[in-house]
């Protein structure tokens, strides 16, 4: 019966999340589900992005208590809605069906989901977005593709933040990148520090040509 | 129903963790269950108490995949055991007792129990264990206790690790202790760096307290 429910559960957000996509279509968004750890960059990547992205956005920001990362993309001037899950580990397709109906998202391109900060659970949650993006950092380490290889293998794009601190720790870059190929073959992996904005044209180019 | 069958999983592993708890009594151990983010440093924070503490160990390492983790630890000689979850987002009180079923831990007076990297599933699931303990490490940065109260709140000490890493990051040490203080206000907060020393021997202090 235990596993009966969780199938209902995962239907019914797997339906939700079609219906998401598709409105997602109708408005023109391309809709983006940012995925981390707590602490990895996900709000600095997005404001960083805001910042230099000549294509108008729109923001959802979930959260599990709190408003703090909504005030500060609220300061950059774009529609921002705050989802407080109030303690779930993750985001579903319907609390980002009920966030868009408070959002203005007239004229905007993009669409940035923030999802709550948590490499396990937000993955068996689609959310109806066109591509998932995992926001990684180096004072994680460079196995996480080995411990979490169920995000890694998930994502679209895998923006690896804070190389600022790669001289003041112990992390592989080429091992970093050969974990990530043995679950993602594909994957492009963006080396970027949001605090100096060294790397962030590539990953720009590559949003870019995602809305082109 | 589906709230029913949540219910029934809370209550199984609440009556499992009663168990384990009374069997650590009669084994004479201490357990700690060590939660923290994905790369904060569980595993350099038990490895370096295994190093420092005149106290034998055991150690139970929860992953998803992967047994990097376990062998580190086997590599300092002490008892470990590996819980691999298979997907789940944290350890329960069942998989504990199974584990503990393999481990050698006649002589030990610690059991530290390390969880699933992740800040907030691991906290409705008690393994049975004495005190619980928040790995935070500096990079995640100064406002983590306001988006993770439950957490926070959940601990009896906090070791924020990586303090090495200070100077090199944007981290408010007052604001945080202050933010700490706001959801958890007796919790102790342990400043420490595992890749330095710094800081580890007020944590030992206070390990051998609980052992006393």
């Amino acid at each position: 019966m235990k596993i009966e429910v969780v199938r209902d559960i995962l239907d019914a957000n797997a339906q939700c999340a079609a219906e998401n996509a598709a409105l997602f279509r109708r408005l023109g968004l391309v809709a983006v589900n940012v995925m981390a750890s707590p602490g990895a960059g996900k709000t600095s990547l997005i404001i960083s992005t805001i910042k230099a992205l000549d294509i108008p956005v729109a923001v959802i920001e979930g959260d599990i208590a709190s408003t703090v990362d909504a005030q500060a993309v609220a300061a950059e001037q774009v529609p921002v809605v705050e989802i407080n899950t109030g303690g779930a580990c993750h985001l579903d397709a319907a609390m980002v069906r009920q966030a868009l109906a408070r959002l203005q998202v007239q004229g905007a391109r993009f669409l940035f989901i923030e999802n709550v900060g948590n490499l396990v659970c937000p993955v068996e949650f689609p959310l109806g977005e066109q591509v998932r993006v995992l926001v990684a950092s180096v004072p994680e380490g460079d196995d996480k593709p080995l411990k979490y290889p169920g995000i890694f293998s998930a994502v679209q794009a895998v923006v690896l933040n804070k190389t600022d601190l790669l001289p003041h720790v112990d992390f592989d870059l080429s091992r970093y990148r050969s974990l990530v190929r043995g679950v993602n073959p594909q994957v492009p992996v963006f080396e970027v520090s949001c605090r100096t904005g060294h790397g962030l044209d590539v990953w720009l180019h590559w949003l870019r040509d995602l809305a082109a």
